[in-house]
């Protein structure tokens, strides 16, 4: 399906190899708006923020209307010697190329941190890249050592679409583990409305991801609309959690050395925040992602975990289910352990917690450790 | 230097086979005042908790004198049917062994959770342990699958000695992560003060040491005093210090499947708060870890986890040392990365961070991410 979906109206894009990649893979893409766009952004968290952060943040804060989105993958232009200037000196090649204000550019950049941005080498590639309505090549020029592409569509009734383009964790040889989202939509939406939207999703999405609990200092999800298509206001949001929570799965399951996505959904918790804080810390526990990846119904480090965060929980009423087997309620259950195992040797594991203490529920997505993860971030020298 | 070590005076010890562990191995150990006690208390902030875990903090608020400390290795009697009253057997069997009162008792027990302690096998062991003047026995009992004993001593002038003994994270086929550490001393330091000791300590020994940042239901620390020989306040505090960091530091080495122990110490924060939380950030970063595993010199995931705590940090003076070598320093430095790769080739990692903001100081010990932890923890079912 990736491969057809089509970019909502009003945007076009483009992608392409400008050489920041020594493989010479894409690594330049363009997100362009035929109007003017609303936006909303939420970016890291990490006291370590790469100039595009900083700038985003800044022009978002001065709520600036945005025309273009560049990306460069292979160097994070983080950390390195004049990081901010070569991140002007994107802004510019870009305008330049578009025919727009730099106050309408936005950039991003995931890599290699540490290293200079070799902007001369954007600045030849910008006049190669052909703008078209194909999702595709933004996606592939997005990747690090992604293994797969990552896109999501959903379309509104009345015809309005959103399509998502993300980019996992993948070291680049040898860095950290970086997220990029960027959500399209021609629903109209207005920026106030979007912003408002925004943060309540990326909870619910994104920010229940874990592939190794690592913050980069580049994370960033980006939600454009060219406003083009009516659409309910219920509706978009809907789409749009559906399209960041189908993205956030596809991250997880394309986690360094993963070799099954793990849904954990807790439910009976005391709010939606303990509930999603348990269900993350679930995710997180190396204990419980090497169980994961070797079949082993071991429930006791799910408890464990869950119980290490602090939430309320009611032990006598306690129940977790793995595939959908109950292993625990009020304490350990017979189980044919053996089966479950054998259940749990899939590419999706399901871990259900019931904290017992009321109504509210939340879902983290994450991957098994194996040793390849160990491999492919210990093996590789920077 | 282990197997020589003798308790302080006041105290006596024992350990044997109680056949909890099925491998036959050393399982039942008895810690024995020969006067009555003063003691403090650090124990896992799980909210799950083992029955003694509650019943120990009891003991402690009320203000107990303690004569003997029991604990079981193989079963953590913990989420199990019939725990507390398994614990209060346990206590009362203890109790009439020493003919002591059962108030006088505090028990501990670490290995697999969600199986009934056989309680039985204990009653039937206890008569059968010789207290002895050896640290060693004690050490070795309460090991799961903990590669090593961990003994640590100090001797103060005046005569008195503190020593400490420790058990890390093991798995015992197949559960999580656990830790127990006593401290004895014959020091003559009130109830009153050891308490006010305590948690400084601990804040700067137990809890600053990560293998895989999953906290068990079980962790406790136990200092215990026989106030038997005058000694100096501050004198005793610094050994206590000195024995704590030292088991934490042989805790972290013999992590599941490490093969070398990381120092991380942070310089130049804002507070000792921020300092530790810094430092035990970077132990915790599993890409760091395995960075650590394979040589590599990678301070950009060093940087990443430090960021990503929030600590105050100025990046302009913000400098970065592995193995003693400076490869960050307001920005990449030039280094020779096989050089300091070869360096770091070694079963102990230095890596030092200065934040640039302040004056206070932090420090965290952790150990390498190898394949092995996987394979150990993934292979080995329940």
């Amino acid at each position: 399906m990736s491969s057809a979906v089509r970019l909502p109206k009003g945007f076009r894009g483009a992608g392409g190899a400008a050489g920041i990649k020594a493989s010479g893979r894409s690594d330049l893409a363009l997100i362009f708006g035929e109007v003017g766009l609303s936006w909303a952004l939420a970016s890291t968290t990490n006291t370590l923020k790469a100039p595009f952060v900083l700038r985003n943040a800044q022009r978002y804060e001065e709520g600036a209307e945005v025309r273009a989105v560049a990306v460069n993958s292979g160097n994070a232009n983080c950390a390195a010697q004049g990081d901010v200037a070569a991140n002007e000196a994107f802004v510019a090649a870009v305008a330049k190329q578009l025919g727009i204000s730099s106050e309408e550019v936005l950039t991003l950049s995931t890599g290699v941190i540490g290293h200079a941005l070799p902007v001369d080498k954007i600045e030849a590639a910008l006049p190669n890249l052909e703008l078209s309505k194909e999702a595709l090549p933004i996606a592939a020029a997005i990747l690090t050592t992604d293994l797969v592409t990552k896109i999501s569509e959903v379309e509104l009734e009345g015809g309005a679409r959103v399509v998502g383009i993300a980019k996992g964790s993948g070291m680049i040889h040898p860095n950290m583990a970086t997220m990029l989202a960027f959500v399209l939509t021609d629903a109209d939406v207005s920026q106030d409305l979007l912003r408002e939207m925004w943060s309540d999703i990326i909870n619910q999405s994104f920010n229940q991801v874990s592939v190794d609990g690592d913050t980069s200092p580049n994370d960033t999800a980006l939600v454009l609309s060219s406003q083009q298509t009516p659409a309910d206001e219920g509706e978009v949001q809907g789409a749009l959690l559906n399209v960041c929570q189908d993205l956030a799965t596809q991250v997880a399951r394309d986690g360094e050395g993963a070799t099954k996505l793990i849904t954990v959904q807790v439910t009976g918790a005391k709010d939606e925040a303990a509930a999603r804080r348990a269900a993350r810390a679930v995710v997180l526990s190396p204990l419980v992602k090497a169980a994961a990846h070797g079949n082993d119904p071991n429930w006791g480090r799910i408890l464990s975990s869950v119980g290490a965060t602090g939430v309320a929980l009611d032990l006598s009423k306690l129940s977790i289910h793995l595939q959908n087997v109950e292993v625990y309620c009020g304490g350990a259950r017979a189980f044919d352990a053996a089966e479950v195992s054998k259940q749990m040797n899939a590419p999706d594991l399901s871990i259900e917690v019931d904290l017992g203490v009321g109504t509210a529920v939340g879902t983290a997505w994450g991957c098994d450790l194996s040793a390849d993860y160990v491999r492919i971030n210990a093996d590789y020298h920077t």
